[in-house]
């Protein structure tokens, strides 16, 4: 078979943070597929080149679709936004490949890096993400919420910075919060809470407040919430939102 | 105050997977300051600029110098591998803001991100990170021995997949081996263990392996280890290194 997949992150939004390697796929590829809002974002450089526009929310048949043109020859590149590796695409094209035909296990498939909407909301508020940390989807309808309970837990007692994807959707505007009463059974009230909104965009909103202030969030599907570890500081600034960061070190003043 | 300072990270390593952002920021800096193995990957396209070689190992002054020079007026960028935020150099520029002259804050002091080394790990891996997961530095100069395993503990009990940043060193080189045995209390022994070698590099290696015949490791500083959640799973293909995926779902086949 000649045809191939690349999954492709175009990062968080700004053209600017899409890497060249991406860059060069979509202007390589003969076929693009995606949802709508990410195939919106990539310039038309290539002509004769299709586009297979998916309204359709359901991952995995997004991904049968682009395996089944890289199979019939085709070179396919699938958008994702951000890191395709991050709650995105990549994880559902390889589960399509397992549970699919034979054949795709011999295409040529590979996923190409970008800028997840973690590392662009850090780089925005300072440098939130400095010690370790962990990455939670809040999105329940792929796992328990017994599940985000024991991992939200879990990320508390390791004193991790947790970074919050998918923190609300119309469907479940309640999670953010019930999350946030959660945390607060391990989490003192004065840990920095971060709202990222449209992180690596012209549009970004920075909100920098506490858990215990941080019921009434303003965050949508669009937003990163990031809660810090206990070590994670602000630096005050003369009329302007701090900055944010958690020192490298667990020695540091506190 | 007219200087600035900005914070980029590269990228793991490959020239295409630097961001334009940063590349534009490299090109615009009057001042580049940087360890001698990142400042060597940027390119001399700015006549007249000055580059700071560090081979210091301390990077908080590295950090100190940099603001110091955009204090002074300079167009100062300072070079990251990787992502600025993730164990590199933005926490080290902010503690050194919090700790420096009062007018450090005053300057205008920005992050550029990156693609970090994990991502480009797991894309050529297929989607190991394809479900909730955390990132831990094992470089216990920072942090001491204890938090490092409570943090390994916790990672374990919220069947986190776990990407292991800078897992081997010249003067710790057991540590690796202490962290996988540390974690064979909670996992299961099959669970899936990746090595990757200079990700995002034209001389990537990866190695698939499981938890209980991970004793061996042929890691350095320039690997990065991901431990599977209980989820992880490999695609077996014909001849060559399977696929490794996360999926998205509790529900999937394991």
């Amino acid at each position: 078979m000649t045809g191939s997949l690349t999954v492709v992150g175009l990062g968080p939004g700004a053209a600017e943070l899409t890497t060249p390697a991406v860059s060069l796929a979509l202007h390589e590829a003969t076929d693009l597929v995606g949802y709508e809002t990410y195939l919106d974002r990539v310039p038309q450089t290539t002509p004769g080149q299709r586009r297979h526009i998916s309204g359709n929310r359901v991952e995995i048949d997004r991904a049968r679709l682009a395996l089944g043109l890289a199979a019939e020859g085709r070179k396919v590149a699938l958008v994702s936004s951000g890191d395709p590796g991050v709650f995105a695409m990549a994880a559902a094209v390889f589960e399509a490949i397992e549970t699919g035909e034979a054949q795709w296990r011999a295409l040529d498939v590979r996923v190409q890096p970008g800028v997840t909407a973690m590392l662009a909301a850090a780089a925005h508020a300072g440098a939130p993400l400095g010690g370790d940390f962990c990455a939670i989807s809040l999105s329940d309808n792929l796992k328990s919420w017994e599940t985000i309970e024991r991992r939200l837990e879990a990320a508390a007692r390791g004193d991790f910075v947790i970074a919050l994807y998918n923190p609300a959707s119309r469907v479940r505007p309640e999670q953010l919060a019930r999350a946030f009463a959660h945390l607060r059974q391990w989490k003192a009230p004065e840990t920095v809470v971060l709202f990222v909104h449209a992180a690596g965009t012209a549009d970004t909103r920075l909100t920098v407040t506490t858990l215990d202030a941080a019921d009434q969030p303003v965050a949508d599907m669009r937003t990163l919430v990031v809660i810090g570890s206990s070590k994670t500081r602000t630096i005050a600034r003369d009329g302007i939102t701090p900055w944010v960061y958690t020192p490298r070190s667990e020695d540091s003043p506190s």
